[in-house]
């Protein structure tokens, strides 16, 4: 069975595709980032949510801040990177959802009145919308290094005004030497998939 | 700015792709799935986690079950679909993660040990793969309707068995008529995306 997506294309996005832990000194720009955005925001939330924001971290005291709350294993690769960043969750998104949603404003009283409800849409939400951006740095030809292992805490007191949630940290960058481990193994598909 | 996506694939996988709430009679196959999954469970997570399930629901029977505990506006669509997927969290992924991170299979019991450090890593990378699955749903030249209005505990009470927490459901097909709306605003670059 062949996929309509052309081989190139898989290859590029998932099957060559690795999680990378060393980078070129090649800059990524800021004319990048936008490209990859602006392909990835079309990717699908529940109510048009679009929780996710992204601090990008490009001065060398915004990368110091940032690097003394990483897993002491991340810090190399987040000192190193071309450009990192970080993406969180906006907690508040629902100011936004009469913009988002015009045929449904009263959907920001109904169903996120409440920060619990909003922090729970936002956490899923949000991780999609990681996954996509994900999926878009690679599109760009560009290798990823998300990471979780991290004070969080810190990192939305230092980073993030107002009520979000950091996701994950994310390296950005062409692929150095080294930049991966050999693939790990994947679980089947009788592993994962069952009918009814 | 141009990514090293080809065109083709940006509007096959996010420009022109788009949630479907109607379908044609065409059916979703098991090798259809499968080669979706064999794409995308390349998608990376953390700690090599992958704690997507997928649950495909095909009987008549089962259909019904799942139809009744989805809301009222996703019940014809659930109906109607020619493949209704179930994406679930495993809250007992660790279980695998001798066999997916071979190298360090201590790391099940480091950092996994308790149940709500589990549940929250799941839900983040089950996201994460849900979000892989979509695109790959997309790759294989379908539509996707995810979906998170449901009835969760009823689901996970007659479609999950063990400890499993679901994420979504999503209905899978060749895009009927009137298949979707006009394409909702997206945020703008700025409003997005910061730099420190």
């Amino acid at each position: 069975m062949s996929l309509a997506l052309d081989p190139a294309a898989q290859d590029l996005l998932f099957r060559e595709a690795r999680t990378a832990n060393t980078f070129t000194d090649e800059p990524v720009t800021d004319e990048q980032v936008q490209a990859i955005y602006d392909l990835v925001k079309y990717g699908p939330t529940a109510f048009n949510q679009s929780p996710l924001r992204v601090v990008l971290v490009r001065s060398d005291e915004a990368r110091a801040r940032l690097v003394k709350h990483m897993a002491e294993g991340n810090q190399p690769k987040t000192s190193t990177a071309p450009l990192v960043a970080i993406l969180a969750t906006d907690n508040e998104f629902h100011e936004e959802l009469p913009a988002l949603l015009p045929h449904f404003p009263q959907a920001k009283d109904a169903f996120f009145s409440e920060r619990p409800v909003r922090e729970s849409a936002a956490t899923l939400n949000g991780a999609l919308q990681a996954a996509y951006f994900i999926v878009g740095v690679r599109a760009a030809g560009l290798a990823a290094g998300p990471m979780t292992g991290f004070d969080a805490a810190g990192i939305e007191k230092e980073f993030l005004d107002g009520d979000h949630s950091v996701l994950m940290v994310v390296n950005i960058g062409k692929p150095g030497e080294d930049a991966w481990f050999p693939r790990l193994p994947r679980l089947a598909y009788d592993e994962v998939v069952t009918t009814v």
